[in-house]
């Protein structure tokens, strides 16, 4: 069956780079063959590091987005007396796990964001008001199911220019690693997240970046020592050269621009298609065809009428793989992230996640509007 | 170089079974893609679940060994009032998590071994006695320092017929799985753990087995929901395939029995030839040639006078991987596991640990003895 895929937010098409034979070593045995593979694993993170603009040395790999998520947060049970913010649009790693936080004693405070889905200096500045003591706050850098692209290195200014104790800052930047320009070594963050499924690798493997002044982090979940004594469990070798080799291959600065430009022009001709149909809302209402504020790899809209499970349902039959949340919130009714932004009830529900990758063509956009239309004509 | 390798125990050679393609998709998400990488996962699962004679619905797929100790031991965190014992020789990702809970305020007993390096059931009385109020016990199936085999059986008995509130059992599987016979569905235990790597599968994924009648257990890592709200995170499909290959090929109850024969008489010649060594000791002393007791693919032994990561070293340069403690503590000075069994500074310093696989032959242990007595001359 001819199919077009419209959902690499979820996951992207897998990369043939990476495909690379490693030393199957223990990197943590003292033999030749744990020496060979500590080898490979250090050239990966050394390689990874280079990309990022950071050193080797603040880098840990782990076994994806939601635990390089996990590790920043779950330390917050090792501190006494703290409380943290994290956005009222982060991925459910962050949302769901400071729900657990919040339950166990530690206090949790929400940061708004504008009709656009993006946090402001202000809704933060209200969250920081609100939340005496903040020790902690997570916000991510590109939203997954609306592609609001969160202007960090401004937001960060704000917690910094607080009175009080520091605040260690964490970014999720599974959504932005390779999709949108990233200077994490300027946004004066502390910790970072990123996934290598999303950007062409193996499952299973990620990275948290953690600056070095804040590596005095100290984690909940121990074991061998493995990564630094921030994450335990034998070093994934074969899947951290994988994750090498798909972020020089994807997430190199000058291939983002590229690959940017690119996404953008083929975005601008769906998002005006779309916005030409009567019965489509784009979310927000207002992204404009090339828009700085959104990632030009992600976009969410809705129908009128038809909920986004049904208009997913569709497309899927006719080929097109698109999505309404996220992939790890889709056996959820609700919305959050939209509903944080006013959205609320029935609209909230009819909004689909449409998403490209490099391998995403503009014939293949024409060919998604001509379906969506078809689809209009009959529901 | 000519190298023949054993260390089977830090990890196993990479099988070449399970390099299969699997679905891209995301398992979670909706479209014919998403549903097709679910039909692999849950056929994995199914197929995992076979070999082991459980539920697939009681089997979740986590990123290794490590993960699969720590999701039931930190689910302790949710709980009011625990306390729990574990073993005096567990693996780290046990031994250094308990630590953080005792830290935490969770009350923490051990359980002492007996000099042959197993839990008894009288270790086991005099530390539940110790500990009033436990809730949670883990005792791992076989230790992966000196390959003593549990009698976990015997030992679910005396937690059963203790009174007072339930008690978790739980038990890391990771050495046992397809290396000595496993009954999990009769042993009575409400969780075990399971690693891929260990049985030439890949790093990065493993398996909890939660009974279903331990099913309410609460777990502190969350978000998207995936693995039964158990373990988050996009799942690994392609590992979680590869995974169940490796273990119907290696982990079917007749392929153990047939791999067992043939490591204990291997290993037997080993013993026999270590024991005719004037200055070789076997840990402990009385392991016998076949010796139910033991795993027949790990053993631990030291040499008088040598330190184990010197006489590690010269194997090493000749041309045979072997270990100290595990690979998961190379890094320390200490060997706890072997100080539990009291064997004491110097002497507890001086144990190496030899880890055999399938592929190792006879003729690999032979010259194996035959580069010990040369190193023996020398040093």
């Amino acid at each position: 069956m001819d199919r077009r895929y419209f959902d690499w937010a979820a996951t992207a098409l897998p990369s043939e780079t990476g495909l690379v034979t490693t030393p199957f070593g223990n990197p943590s045995s003292r033999h030749l063959e744990g020496r060979t593979a500590r080898l490979a694993l250090e050239a990966a993170r050394s390689r990874c590091a280079k990309i990022l603009g950071v050193q080797p040395k603040e880098l840990y790999f782990t076994s994806g987005g939601t635990e390089s998520n996990a590790i920043p947060l779950h330390s917050l049970l090792l501190r006494k007396n703290a409380a943290f913010l994290i956005s009222a649009v982060e991925h459910p790693s962050v949302g769901e796990n400071a729900l657990i936080l919040e339950r166990m004693g530690i206090r949790l405070g929400y940061i708004g964001v504008e009709k656009d889905g993006r946090v402001s200096e202000k809704t933060l500045e209200t969250a920081l008001a609100g939340l005496p003591g903040t020790r902690f706050g997570a916000i991510m850098g590109v939203n997954n199911e609306t592609g609001a692209v969160m202007d960090i290195p401004a937001l960060v200014k704000v917690f910094r220019n607080r009175k009080g104790p520091p605040v260690h800052i964490h970014s999720d930047l599974v959504q932005a690693l390779g999709k949108v320009p990233l200077d994490i070594s300027r946004w004066d963050l502390d910790s970072a997240s990123f996934s290598a499924h999303k950007i062409g690798g193996p499952r299973g493997i990620g990275l948290l970046w953690l600056r070095r002044t804040a590596q005095s982090l100290e984690v909940l979940g121990v074991g061998g020592g493995q990564e630094g004594g921030i994450r335990p469990g034998t070093e994934n070798t074969s899947a951290a050269c994988a994750m090498a080799d798909c972020m020089e291959h994807f997430a190199e600065p000058r291939a983002v621009q590229a690959g940017y430009a690119a996404a953008s022009q083929r975005w601008a001709a769906l998002i005006r298609a779309l916005r030409s149909l009567d019965r489509c809302t784009l979310i927000p209402e207002d992204r404009r065809d090339e828009d700085e504020r959104f990632s030009p790899w992600i976009l969410q809209a809705g129908f009128r009428g038809i909920p986004g499970e049904v208009m997913a349902r569709a497309l899927d039959d006719a080929g097109f793989a698109v999505s309404t949340g996220s992939a790890c919130s889709s056996r959820s009714q609700k919305r959050p992230v939209l509903e944080a932004m006013g959205i609320k009830g029935d609209q909230s529900l009819e909004g689909i996640r449409i998403s490209q990758g490099w391998s995403s063509s503009m014939g293949d956009i024409e060919k998604l509007i001509a379906a969506i239309g078809k689809i209009l004509e009959v529901l």
